[in-house]
């Protein structure tokens, strides 16, 4: 890619982007789009805006965004989203240092040396080598001396990684440990999940350990598949036209009479193999959930409860031992998609021709063979093949995390997102650098196997180009599209006019959602690979990882705080997750930097060595000094004194699955539930 | 190895099996010798022999053994024992179960079978064809069907593995929870120990928290230096002779003041990072013991308490990261010693030659040089050398393991135990293996390197032969010098007569110490790993096996009740590292098959991949459903009712070292601490 093509790329990126902006000033402040533009403000019962004023300043969320604290990120959007931006400055702190000192010393060192290298290398590769890679490590000559401050610059990257994620660790911690410590009643905090209690058939077994603890167990495989509004609701949109309004509450007469008899069956007979155990006191809850209960591991085993909102009630029923064969299937099955997801495509691109689809389906055939149509559509059906298989994989990984057995929901979507990051990294980013050079080289390799790895390494700074253009089409035009909600807004006004008739149907339809961390945090940590790996080797492109992560934080910021509706609470539990990737993308830069320096024949490439290994140790203090406390809560935190004493009755009713709220539970079944408490209460 | 001077060899082992065993039924009869051949009987207050009469039978020992009981174990000996013998009997189940389907199925299977394999192996070996191969998959021709039956042979001993030690782990697990639910008031039970409190200097932050556990700290290092006993002791032995009763006394007052007076500064104001914090009941320490108890991990780490006789108090104050670097430092000197260590022995070697040793130590030269003395001398000083560090060995590994700094003895053991396990199987097993096969084909290997691997598995049926010999020499000649206890009853005859002059000196002469499992487990460990590898390959050495556990059986059975005193009681934790390493050995058994069968070019080898496979599996399982209740005390076993209430002055002083205890507390200080001790129970 030349300079003026790349320019090209990048400006049509930043019009669409201004466009957007555009776009987004004028149809954020027209009072019908409110709900679009404002809905987790008008969820939370506020103003859309702020002062109430209509004629307000189109760029006023700017200046909010930027004037916004941490404690109304928390207050507004919860923990979770106080620790995604955390991560955001983390990185944007780590790519800012990291340029204040790289490109002032490196472009320079590198632009004023030309020499061999540059004519030899244009002979090998084709005219790959453009006017940025001047500016690039490609430009300095083997063995070179100026070699030396790319060596120094590999260090301060590193160590300035470091530095900011340890603050970060430490931050978050902090944040997490203040959150449970608060002083509300958090139905969670007084509540264990008990998993594979022994075989509820074999009653004797059963009394024989802990029975107290088993106070309230509960089926919803069955109970979901009643929900009467659920199902209510599929009826109404996919079932057969009747369309009366008789029929439906016959229908519903009929339904709730089976439902309720259902839910009475289930609560007596159908209990499963779980429980939810209640007790009076965070400090007995915490304590309890980290102990061993059973000699045999493999019973009784005890977590900290989800928030019940997040409980999949599902998978609570999965048996240890099916719990740990369906995690170790997924995990091939996910392997298997990593390596070999090219092939389903392929398949799937060769099916798609409009000769199998005249055949498949007939009814296809006058539009397939309209001459106009029939040329657009040969030519984009197997990119569409593709962008649909991409668009389903979040949902094939989420599918897939949450057949693993995991019983909370922000544990479904760290699983699914740590897949995601391993597909789109090897996808993406290994998959670009190696096959498209190893193709291109092909003939070069054929003659002598052993370059292999210095085709590669010489192909690096030419990629850089590629990337940076990526990097800027996902900042301008996702960021533009994130911001100004485009396809949110034309479903809700199309859905508004055409189906909605009622106010619940309404609402479903400008519901926001949460931000879809599941998707968004892998994708953020390939542009954090991405910058990282070629921060040394083409420094340019660290500006343009500044500018993602800056316009990530602002729009996200802004989104965090009026449109999106956060779906559970964690309290951070991402982090761990997110810092040990960042940890993972600086191993692999370190490792790049390691292979390219011994392409370049310089002498003193070993004194990079220990850095990966200063990496590994560094990952492994992190993790023993503060992993624990993401993984149960510190007695130290569980025991602060609540603002008031937890109403027991309130904190069991949470955790009823809304398809079982109806049920009158008989006063007599609750009382004994409750002294059931206090009793396993006082027996820990 | 031909058949005859393999005769000759098994023939001299079993005569000095018989003298031994002979010596010993007259030496254990005699009055005199009752504290060497029944310590731990007189250390438990009983009579030396049953009934006590002097004229007994001198075999009786035998059907003593044989019919005592799992309880009796337990009574005399402890739980630890206990799981060792469960230990033997396991492994002896194995080979038994293993050599009744192998060996009458596949040595006439193999004896029948002659063909070009023969002679075309005996060409290639130089002779070291025996008679014994014979009876060995060595006399299988290549491709042959027969190999079908040592291929099923393959799974059997692999399922009987499965299944015997699944049994045993249950039955550990049930020994383990029964001896921890006694209703007998343990002191360790009661308490859990706290290490890694901040820093004391900064009062402040030490109150900050959980201030009440910290009510017993104590720091060692200080007090045992001063231990008057202990350093008189050694004063008695190593010190200038002074001689005089009146010196001593003067000595032991003058000490004994110091003495005071440092225990009274150490308990004022030594107190270190290290905390014993008693409840009052068994469930609550147990409980405390699992949580986690400060958000930033390295803090307040909190584990059960080892018994008070196996604390090690020096390692208590050591930090966590200084832990953690010590351990690695540890492993990897380990791996050095593992894999290098013939190169300090080829070192001290060569350093203890005559001439060096006349430079040295020049007052031996009158020794040196008398010329029959000089022969002897050059011919066994190397041998001296690498008996010597192989007799060091255990010591150094011990010494190594402590200074990991674990705070339990028990510990301590079991992982100098694990790394004897892997230095002894490297270098006994894989280097006879590996290395003898090597030095006698390298010409073969050289001029054609791929073949080397076809090399070492072909020398596997004669590399048999001598491991027979080798398991033989351990079992007749080990185990003869184990019952017989010659070298105890030399030196406690030769101390009696002229060293010990008081009743506490005798004592000591004859105090047996315990069953040393640090170098005891590993030695079984590498036998059961030969037998296991060269089970199929070669069964005849299955007999010996079964023979080397049945011996060992019976002669530990007698030692144990009625010889070794055992210095500690960790309720069975060592059986995972045991079940681990059975494991491992059986691993490596079928990794051999595979190679081997590979060998042989039998179309069917695949079928033997799920093997592999399928003891990872079973590890995993066993590990999960295990593994926790050996880690922590279960709170269904903690929950037992005791026969009283726990006397709490008593645990508490029962963890105060040998060095303090004379020590007055003044009655303040204890009724505070306890106080403290019924606070902090309450609060967790």
């Amino acid at each position: 890619m030349d300079i003026s093509s790349f320019l090209t790329s990048l400006g049509t990126s930043f019009v669409i982007f201004i466009v957007l902006m555009l776009l987004f000033a004028w149809l954020s402040t027209r009072e019908g789009n409110a709900v679009v533009y404002y809905p987790n403000r008008i969820v939370k019962g506020l103003e859309p805006w702020e002062g109430g004023s209509k004629t307000r300043n189109p760029f006023a969320w700017i200046s909010e965004a930027l004037s916004s604290t941490e404690q109304d990120v928390i207050h507004m959007s919860g923990i979770d989203t106080a620790v995604y931006f955390v991560f955001l400055s983390t990185v944007l702190g780590i790519l800012v240092l990291s340029g204040v000192v790289l490109l002032p010393v490196l472009l320079p060192v590198a632009a004023t040396d030309d020499g061999v290298r540059k004519s030899a290398h244009s002979t090998t590769s084709n005219g790959t080598f453009s006017d940025l890679d001047k500016l690039s490590m490609a430009n300095i000559q083997e063995k070179s001396p100026r070699l030396w401050a790319f060596l120094v610059a590999t260090y301060w990257v590193s160590v300035v990684t470091y530095f900011l994620s340890w603050k970060a660790y430490k931050h978050v911690s902090a944040l997490r440990a203040t959150a449970l410590k608060s002083d509300e009643v958090k139905p969670e905090q007084f509540a264990v999940l008990v998993r594979d209690l022994p075989d509820v058939t074999t009653e004797g077994f059963k009394k024989k350990l802990l029975r107290a603890e088993a106070i309230y167990e509960e089926s919803e495989r069955k109970g979901q598949g009643m929900k009467p509004t659920h199902k209510a609701g599929f009826l109404g949109l996919c079932g057969e036209k009747v369309d009366s309004i008789e029929y439906y509450n016959e229908k519903i007469k009929e339904l709730t009479q089976k439902f309720e008899a259902e839910q009475k069956l289930t609560l007596r007979e159908k209990q499963q193999g779980s429980a939810l155990v209640f007790f009076t006191s965070r400090v007995t809850a915490a304590s309890a959930s980290q102990s061993l209960h059973a000699q045999m591991v493999d019973n009784w085993t005890v977590t900290e409860a989800p928030e019940p909102r997040q409980l999949i009630w599902s998978n609570l029923t999965i048996k240890f031992y099916e719990r740990i064969i369906r995690q170790y299937a997924v995990y091939f099955i996910v392997f298997l998609t990593i390596i070999f997801y090219m092939i389903p495509i392929t398949f799937i691109s060769a099916f798609t021709t409009l000769e199998n689809l005249r055949k498949l389906l007939p009814f296809l055939k006058p539009v397939v063979d309209v001459d106009a149509l029939k040329t657009v559509l040969e030519a984009y059906l197997p990119q569409l093949a593709l962008i649909i298989f991409l668009a389903l994989l979040p949902k094939l990984l989420l599918f897939l995390s949450k057949t693993e057995g995991i019983p909370s929901g922000s544990h479904v979507i760290r699983a699914a997102s740590g897949k995601y990051f391993y597909f789109i990294v090897f996808n993406v980013f290994i998959g670009v650098t190696i096959g498209g050079t190893l193709f291109s080289e092909l003939k070069t390799i054929e003659k002598n196997p052993n370059s292999i790895f210095e085709i590669l390494a010489k192909s690096l700074p030419g990629n850089a180009t590629f990337f940076i253009t990526f990097v800027a089409l996902k900042f301008f035009v996702g960021y533009g599209l994130e911001l100004s909600r485009i396809v949110p807004l034309i479903i809700y006004h199309v859905k508004r006019k055409y189906l909605c008739k009622t106010e619940a149907e309404l609402k479903e339809a400008w519901f926001p959602g949460d931000i879809s961390y599941a998707t968004r945090v892998p994708t953020d940590m390939l542009i954090v690979t991405i910058v990282l790996c070629y921060s040394v080797i083409a420094p340019v492109i660290i500006p343009f990882g500044v500018l993602y992560f800056a316009l990530g934080w602002l729009v996200l910021r802004n989104q965090a705080l009026k449109v999106y509706v956060p779906a559970y609470e964690s309290y951070g539990r991402m982090w761990p997750h997110m810092h040990t990737r960042i940890l993972g993308a600086l191993l692999l830069y370190q490792a790049t930097m390691l292979g390219y320096f011994g392409v370049s024949k310089f002498l003193y490439t070993p004194i990079l060595i220990p850095l990966p290994i200063l990496s590994l140790v560094f990952f492994f203090i992190c993790r023993k000094k503060f992993y624990g406390a993401f993984c149960h809560t510190a007695l130290e935190v569980a025991n602060q004194e609540l603002k008031e004493a937890p109403h027991m009755e309130q904190i069991f009713k949470s955790f009823i699955p809304p398809s079982l709220i109806s049920v009158k539970l008989e006063d007599e079944q609750f009382e004994d539930a409750l002294s059931q408490v206090s009793r396993s209460e006082s027996f820990v």
